[in-house]
């Protein structure tokens, strides 16, 4: 059964600031479960139906690491509309600042969880493993982004940096995703494999301040009348136009 | 003031069977407002804040199409979270199937709302003006989906239809996004400007009936391990390359 103290802990890293106090965050259902299981970051604990312990105890090197509860009980730690078997508590790594030498992502100002966990999963795909984000995006570890990012945060480093700094000392060309006016992304064809895409706030595009740091300021061709694309489409479209 | 019966009858739009019995949608927000007020739909009522009415009244040629609510009142018939100074009741318009001679899409089994409305945003970014949808699609006029497009709605037509008979019947080529060991998104070069882009719900991608139909499959190549990419996401890559 579980602990009024217990549920109190759980339900607190739903706030980023708890989160940050204790390194810790929540992870919630089967299939992110799964690949959580196969990842390199460390579990605290796993609550979890009846059902699902039997079909994972074979995973689970420490019989300690997993508490069974109810659906009910379930319902009171979960931030999902529908609770799905299982929620691990697992510990957020530390990760330092590499050396970019392939391709990564700088975010600027990307406030919309879903967004960044779909830009996560794209970076995935892509075979990224480094995305450097302003600090007023979205928190990597909120459920929101856990959740759209199906499991490739565990994968895909997510550093919070002076995106600023960052950019002056990379030695990689840095791609901006521009407006009108910038290169078109159709016939530039001098990617080679390694660089920074730089992308910013759907609202309100990228800063002059990042933009002046970047090598090459590209735009999506418009066809149409949209004003604009989703941020993580954009980032689709820009990073399979530099694997192509 | 809103009577109770008013409020009773713009509450009710926000299921699909009283949507589709009034031929009615709910659009909300400054924003989508004023591409609404730029488009072709009919306008059926508009409840506005004294702010918003002042500022617009001069796109108003019918002075008996607003009515001024309280913040309150606003509250009581709005579906976001935080009620954006407007709200209009349009008619849903009525769009016969034409004939395709350009590009557009066929979606099946897309229902999650975001990625309906993400998706006719980019149709209308690329220049497209109809999409086709199998009915266990999301509505197209569920308010997430009017949001999500961001006005997109308003100049890409969206057709509920038999997809299967709709493409069959189809005389330019149908392109379907697929798996792994089709054709290579990268390597096909042979997009002449017209077709149905043909994209499947993502957890199941398309059904053997919908594929066998098409006459060009094709894959986005992957880098990485993320299992798949979001649908809106893989539309929007698949567009710009046709496009290309």
């Amino acid at each position: 059964m579980l602990s009024k103290q217990q549920i109190k802990i759980i339900r607190s890293l739903h706030l980023k600031k708890n989160r940050k106090q204790s390194g810790l965050f929540v992870c919630e259902g089967a299939k992110i479960l799964h690949e959580l299981l196969h990842s390199s970051l460390q579990i605290n604990k796993i609550y979890a139906l009846n059902s699902w312990i039997t079909e994972n105890r074979q995973f689970l090197s420490d019989e300690n690491i997993f508490q069974q509860v109810t659906e009910k009980e379930l319902e009171q730690i979960s931030e999902l509309s529908t609770p799905n078997e299982v929620l691990a508590i697992a510990v957020i790594p530390e990760n330092k600042i590499p050396e970019i030498k392939g391709l990564s992502i700088g975010l600027e100002s990307i406030r919309d969880p879903g967004n960044l966990g779909t830009i996560i999963r794209i970076a995935d795909w892509y075979g990224l493993t480094d995305i450097f984000c302003t600090e007023d995006c979205a928190d990597a570890y909120n459920s929101k982004v856990v959740q759209a990012s199906m499991g490739s945060l565990f994968r895909v480093r997510v550093h919070y940096a002076d995106l600023k700094e960052f950019l002056s000392n990379c030695t990689v060309p840095k791609y901006a995703a521009a407006l009108e006016g910038s290169l078109n992304l159709h016939e530039y064809k001098d990617f080679k494999g390694r660089g920074v895409l730089v992308i910013g706030n759907e609202s309100n595009g990228l800063s002059t301040e990042i933009l002046d740091i970047c090598d090459v300021k590209l735009h999506i061709p418009r066809f149409g009348q949209a004003e604009s694309l989703n941020a993580a489409v954009a980032t689709g479209i820009f990073l399979d136009a530099m694997r192509r």
